[in-house]
């Protein structure tokens, strides 16, 4: 089933995406109670919006080997693996929907870089879940992309600009249910040309380990984002370039990079 | 003025308390449009709420010097100074209201303790903000208790459960509006036993300063908390304990600490 949520005359309302291109809007929400209504719109007309907002927005960072060896490489550094799937947080704020503009703040440097992740989407609150029931919990998918100014996401003593610049969130375009992560494989492309693609069961820490452990101290809530990491290296986006992540049986998320002048 | 969100049988509501001691409920709530009802309750009477629940939940982390110093002395390390106003992160999970308990989960170390906060609450959505303009877009000020496993804190890489354990955010009782936060006075007590006392215009980076800095790069929502760093060294809390943080214009944030066995 493809779940997504589009800009209405009466606000925000989640929609359902039929085999035949058309939304059907739903009263309610995908975690409740909720009913189809007699509304449809084709999938092309509809504004889509950020699939969720997430009561907390959760994120692994570091979690895939090539990223972390060929970015520590870059740096001269010595590769420094994740000893335990200690969780890390984004910020609401900076989340914008599939199509929507990267921009870039003046004062930024040009090492403002992509980073392509699935996304998992909680669909019921849980504590104390045991590894091999985790995906029970997860309602779906979809696609992020984690923008990261390298010099602020290094210099400053937390995240906050780095990561969580307005629009450094891209999000979507839909969310997808029924997937088995472990199947799924991200692609990255930059104007076009192939960046990067890994598959999401390289992971260091696997998403039902990360639910495990998150949850045996955190209850978790329908809504919650589950954000993967990435892998490889990345490279600087510029003022008209177009980034695009893939993982097929999602879709892609496609978002237009400006810099502010 | 002073708001609360309080259980209704119909599910939480805003309300504001009168001088006479009862609460108002309200329809709507206090960032947008909003109606006083005719349903009035005895605020002994009513079960608090979480006062907010913040779109994104903001936490200065260290902003007073004793506690820096102080603390890295017991740590044996050279107190480290923040260079910057670079704001953190807490979660919406660890939120519990005035008077429930703080539940330290069966692994964590004796070194649970308390951070005593003044926690400011965005009205109006803000970007761009200039310093001496920043207070006008704050609603009003509760009380925050930073409850932080120190060895969790300290070994993962994140704040994960070090900070964000499910109760470990008590926040509250209420939000009181008109207030300049230059003439607060924060007192922290364990069992009744004053620990520590310190003025909230001591603090390393004003919340001015805050304002005007996150919100160059974040745009800055009604609901938003900002949580303001504790100052002076904390102690532990055991099974038992009963931990207060009083500001005298706002109230006193009272929770009783419970071991998991």
């Amino acid at each position: 089933m493809k779940w997504c949520r589009f800009e209405t005359q009466a606000g925000p309302r989640y929609g359902i995406i039929g085999d035949d291109g058309f939304v059907t809007e739903v009263s309610g929400d995908p975690f409740g109670e909720y009913r189809q209504t007699e509304t449809r719109v084709a999938l092309g007309d509809a504004k889509l919006l950020v699939p969720v907002i997430p009561p907390t927005f959760y994120a692994a960072g570091v979690n895939y080997r090539k990223h972390v060896t060929e970015m520590a490489h870059r740096r001269g550094a010595e590769p420094q693996f994740p000893p335990a799937a200690d969780i890390g947080y984004r910020a609401n704020n900076a989340l914008i929907a599939d199509g929507e503009a990267i921009v870039v703040p003046q004062d930024a440097t040009e090492a403002v870089q992509y980073e392509g992740e699935l996304v998992a989407i909680i669909g019921r609150q849980c504590k104390h879940v045991k590894e091999d029931e985790a995906l029970d919990y997860v309602f779906g998918y979809t696609i992020g992309n984690d923008v990261s100014e390298r010099n602020w996401q290094r210099g400053d003593r937390t995240f906050w600009r780095g990561k969580n610049t307005d629009t450094f969130k891209p999000m979507g375009p839909w969310i997808v249910t029924g997937l088995d992560p472990d199947r799924l494989r991200v692609t990255i492309r930059l104007n076009g040309q192939e960046m990067f693609t890994y598959d999401i069961k390289d992971a260091i820490f696997s998403l039902p380990h990360f639910i495990s452990r998150m949850s045996r101290y955190l209850t978790l809530y329908p809504g919650d984002v589950i954000w993967l990491g990435t892998d490889g290296v990345t490279e600087n986006m510029k003022d008209g370039d177009v980034v695009e992540v893939e993982i097929p049986e999602i879709g892609v998320l496609r978002n237009p990079v400006v810099r502010e002048r």
